[in-house]
């Protein structure tokens, strides 16, 4: 028996924010809808983050993922830019929770073992085997296919943790 | 003629985020309430940002400031701290811009200016003028008495902004 699970990743940015949603039942995965996030660079910061919320709590009503994956951030950028990735990532974890759905986080090797096999990876290879998997995608933004990445990550982690028998 | 504003101010923190609020008329200010939100720190990211956010939603529709303020962060720590620092401030400006309260953002010499006179001012002294200004301020943590701060700064900000004849 395997359950059919509905997954929304996220890749967080102020700019961008990637979404990917997927359904995943077993070892079989379709593509439900995937796109991005985008705000206005002269807004102040409170306001895009209000249009980033807003936008993410219509897709989790519209489209009722029971999971969320977020992709861990690179923080290896000055001190202000890793500080509005901190915004956009704030609101991309908060966004699942106030909602009452599960927030997973998985470091960006992780994601790339588990789309490409290999932590090792490079983000093109991500992208073409996000592309393979989940034929339906639209992909108009990497940032897109980071989230659908990070997606099916999260789809792994759950086929494995089901295969596992309980104690 | 002077119009009384009530104005929260926020002091954010993943692990404490002290909160302020007060009614200017004028010059003359009023405390209102101040007080810490913790999160567990045992808890994950998701469930904390969703706790702080709950917190000042319900301050929010308590209070009713028609004001927001926020202090600008350092940023001048290792990157991981300031991510972390960076989710709770997005949280700390969405949950106001959500309720339709015009959020502003001071940096810590601007606060410091309007409290104590000098940009250069020790913690304490700023600390030591918020309880003078405010005598009701119970302010159990420094973050507290930071929070007041900021909401005392925004209060000369809007005074003076008034005093600005229109164009």
């Amino acid at each position: 028996m395997s359950i059919r699970a509905r997954i929304i990743g996220i890749d967080p940015g102020l700019r961008f924010t990637g979404f990917g949603i997927i359904e995943a039942e077993g070892n079989r995965l379709r593509h439900v809808v995937d796109g991005v996030i985008g705000t206005d660079g002269a807004a102040p910061v409170a306001e895009r983050l209000r249009a980033l919320d807003a936008a993410l709590t219509r897709l989790l009503e519209s489209y009722a993922p029971e999971f969320a994956a977020v992709e861990e951030t690179y923080v290896n950028r000055n001190a202000t830019a890793t500080l509005k990735l901190g915004y956009a990532r704030g609101v991309a974890l908060l966004a699942p929770a106030r909602a009452g759905i599960a927030v997973a986080e998985y470091g960006a090797k992780t994601v790339k073992r588990a789309v490409v096999g290999t932590g090792a990876a490079e983000k093109t290879q991500v992208g073409l085997m996000v592309r393979r998997l989940l034929p339906g995608a639209t992909i108009t933004r990497a940032d897109a296919a980071d989230a659908l990445a990070v997606a099916i990550c999260h789809a792994h982690h759950l086929a494995t943790a089901r295969r596992v028998p309980a104690a």
